[in-house]
């Protein structure tokens, strides 16, 4: 049942007068549930909490956190169908990928779960003291990771569960050792409320502290601005728009103290054709491609927004078959009214600055907050000049960029900003050839696809899911994959410290048993 | 020879009219060398050669650019005695000084080669694909570190090799493959011009790309701020005050593109007494300590400056020991008249605030420049109320805060900014009894010292120098170790990419034969 109640620690809260409801787009009209917005009092409570349970939090071993994750991913499979209707309702998004979505977000959680068993991620690194080392002594050196402290976590409106309430970042902070305190997104925070239940019922059944998880419902930007500036709070993970993300950004550079935000924004993700691709794969690339551009109603941070290549008459072929795969995709809903019209709107505005022309789009009828998709095409000239035409229009759309000549499809790409992905499509032999696109390519994105779709970010230790600005706030740090866990943690070095009284990570006897750097030799050895 | 221009590249330029000297505090009188201040022309060519420079640099293979730091070691010895006499005019610090801070900054470049040598610093990670999986085929995603682009680097006042033209910051930007544009800290422009001589060198003897380095003079704030501002400018190295560092930081922030800037400021590195240290050491330590707090005149950023302990009789002996042993510190000079006057204007407003007593001072004469080391005395209840108490006071000075229990040495704690470091003296029974008291202190440093003193960092994998703001802008990385070089890259994946054209660090047979983690496993195996 949705109370529509806050979630502080191990109470439901709703002191506040200001309620807000969601909207289910399929149905075009309000659900049934009244949330009550989180009160500055409510907010200060999460964080006193947190702040308290980070105390016993941050010491428990990587056993006790993992059987904790476990547990959430257990108790969010235990909501059932009940989790997987309220998504639908708030997301119109289809039930498979409700599914799909709550299988990602357990399997986010157990890898965590099981990246903290193994235990290696702390990053123990010792030197070992020489207290008769002439003509001075080496004292004995020895650091690893530890939690910076609470962090809030703005949940995704385009991953209500993957992004969200116990997405990546909550997981990858709880998994560091620290609490957490939800903004929780106002598009699906019935969602969110199930989903914080699912925490709560593992927090007690782990017997975590009071505190290391809290859900705070929002339908403006208030809550989230008092959340981060509050002195308690350590650290920021977000999933939105650039216009959000660098809002956060600034707003936080303004507190006394800093503190790391990771706000993963908005991208197109540049996929650039060779001429190898379309020898014989035209008609796979459009069909792979028109289905990436609405794949989610196109509402995936790794879209393909753009399209280049070098005009030919075999790339002709390619964006004629693009557009006419386009032009066949059915409509679907997207998240939210406000979302289509700034969809509709973004188009709008690309189409009446007549700089680019159409390549293909769904002509029929669409039932209110559906998406007709849509396909752009533009002169490498225009569009280098017009730096309008590089944003992102969330949705199913994309901008196809004709190039003269190689020089000139380089010279786009080093006109971008920065980006999540890129992707070349053409075989092994043309790559190699072209290095100098290869490498404009890389020094935009954070991951480079060949031969594939940018849409579908694999949930492993290898991906890097984040790139230089405004993709991210901070290239160095991924939002999916383990690695993730990085982003919450500061090393701290112990100098001539009692063995005795060393984090296990840096006991002699390795009782771990974790790889470690050892006066600089990777081992698992015992010292 | 000091020619007092800037290092562009390879070429030298002084085409700008504003001229400054350097000071040599012992003779108190200005050294004879004028140097012309980089214009904005020279700022702008240094970039525009770093930026064209990366393009090759970033490509070079460990080994590489192991020779060109290697080769800048043996460049900067080569320099002989000229850059010890230039290091001690414009300094005032004594020669075994200059020839011990030589050996460092030689050492460190050494461990950057060597670590480049090794070769397993980019953190290879490779989840090998499974075309074959189902009911999806599981991607090949690999990736590792890549370096970001030109990075500025600030000169230190206080390490005019170590942290300075070729100090911490640079080696560890050169080893990550990012080309260097250093502004030379205005107090020791000819050693700095000495040593940008050196790399210059090293840079032509092993064919590196012109503009892989360049040095800039600049006796204000102006060239920092022109050069941190430039878009091509991919990170920031500052070693310095707390003013000088957050304003470059606050700066930096208003960029349209944000960038890293990795500042290591001011710390007053708390010492915590225990009981235990105070029954047969109280002699022994209270000499250490003058030591330490009068060790480089005090111009260490892990100068001792604060020391608490609970009232004793023990403690009451150890303060009046301390006092006595700071009384018989002959003065030695400081960098420069202004430091002595900001050292006394410190000293003088902690004094005048009538919160704190003295406990002991040099008393004799002092010849100009030359500071009088002191040590006052605070009660707990009173430091606590007055933040202006905390603050640095950078030159020979300590500040002892007698507390009436534990509890209040804990508030003590608690209420400190971010330090460098935190040092306990006592045994290790008694750090096992008083673990609140060593966790409040972990909480606000990156470094926990046991019965030692701050001073003296070691250069090695293990060491963590940085810690919570404002003792560095950035908690998580080190200005001092080879864990330094990861400020200065960001990671790539690929995804699907033809193995023949991956960078080797990721190619299945593991040319560099280096440890990497592959399917989740720490490894050096081949795949």
């Amino acid at each position: 049942m949705i109370t529509g109640k806050n979630t502080i620690g191990n109470q439901s809260s709703a002191s506040g007068t200001a309620t807000f409801k969601t909207f289910n787009p399929v149905e075009n009209k309000q659900t049934p549930w009244v949330f009550h917005q989180a009160t500055t009092d409510e907010i200060n409570q999460a964080v006193q909490l947190a702040t308290e349970a980070f105390q016993l939090y941050k010491n428990y071993s990587g056993s006790r956190k993992a059987e904790f994750l476990n547990t959430i991913a257990d108790e969010i499979e235990a909501l059932g169908d009940d989790l997987i209707h309220t998504y639908v309702a708030e997301s119109g998004l289809p039930e498979a990928r409700a599914r799909g979505e709550r299988g990602r977000t357990m399997g986010q959680l157990r890898a965590f779960a099981a990246l903290l068993q193994e235990g290696s991620w702390v990053e123990a690194t010792i030197d070992v003291g020489q207290p008769d080392k002439q003509p001075l002594a080496k004292p004995d050196i020895r650091k690893m990771l530890f939690p910076i402290g609470p962090v809030a976590v703005f949940g995704a409106s385009n991953f209500p569960l993957a992004f969200s309430t116990a997405g990546g970042d909550t997981a990858s902070a709880l998994a560091a050792g620290c609490p957490v305190v939800v903004k929780s997104h106002p598009l699906h925070a019935a969602t969110g409320e199930l989903v914080a239940s699912a925490i709560l019922k593992a927090a007690e059944k782990t017997k975590m502290p009071n505190g290391v998880f809290s859900n705070l419902n929002s339908s403006g930007i208030s809550v989230g601005q008092e959340l981060v500036m509050h002195p308690d709070i350590k650290g920021v993970g977000f999933t939105g728009s650039i216009a959000g993300g660098t809002a956060i950004y600034k707003l936080v550079n303004t507190r006394a103290v800093p503190i790391p935000v990771y706000a993963e924004m908005g991208s197109v993700n540049p996929v650039v054709v060779l001429p190898s691709a379309l020898k014989e794969h035209t008609a796979y690339w459009a069909k792979q491609y028109a289905s990436s551009i609405t794949n989610g109603t196109g509402q995936f941070c790794t879209n393909p927004g753009l399209i280049l290549g070098v005009k030919s008459e075999a790339f002709d072929q390619f964006i004629a078959a693009l557009g006419q795969e386009i032009a066949q995709i059915t409509p679907t809903p997207m998240l939210h009214p406000n979302m289509l019209k700034a969809f509709e709107e973004g188009i709008d505005q690309v189409v009446s600055s007549q700089q680019a022309t159409l390549v293909g789009a769904y002509n029929g009828e669409a039932a209110p907050n559906y998406a007709k998709a849509k396909v752009l095409t533009v002169d490498a000239q225009v569009f280098i000049a017009h730096p309008m035409l590089h944003r992102e229009v969330f949705g199913p759309y994309s901008m196809i960029v004709q190039c003269d000549n190689d020089a000139q499809l380089q010279a786009a790409i080093e006109s971008l900003e920065g980006q999540l992905t890129g992707t070349l499509l053409g075989n092994a032999k043309e790559l190699g050839e072209k290095d100098s696109i290869v490498e404009a390519l890389k020094e935009k994105v954070g991951r480079l696809i060949r031969n594939g779709v940018p849409t579908g970010v694999e949930v492993c230790a290898a991906m890097h899911h984040g790139g230089p600005f405004p993709s991210t706030t901070n290239a160095k740090y991924t939002s999916v994959g383990v690695s993730a866990i990085t982003r919450w943690v500061r090393p701290v070095a112990y100098q001539n410290w009692p063995l005795e009284l060393l984090p296990k990570a840096l006991q002699n006897d390795n009782p771990l048993k974790i790889y470690r750097i050892v006066d600089g030799i990777h081992t698992s050895n015992t010292i």
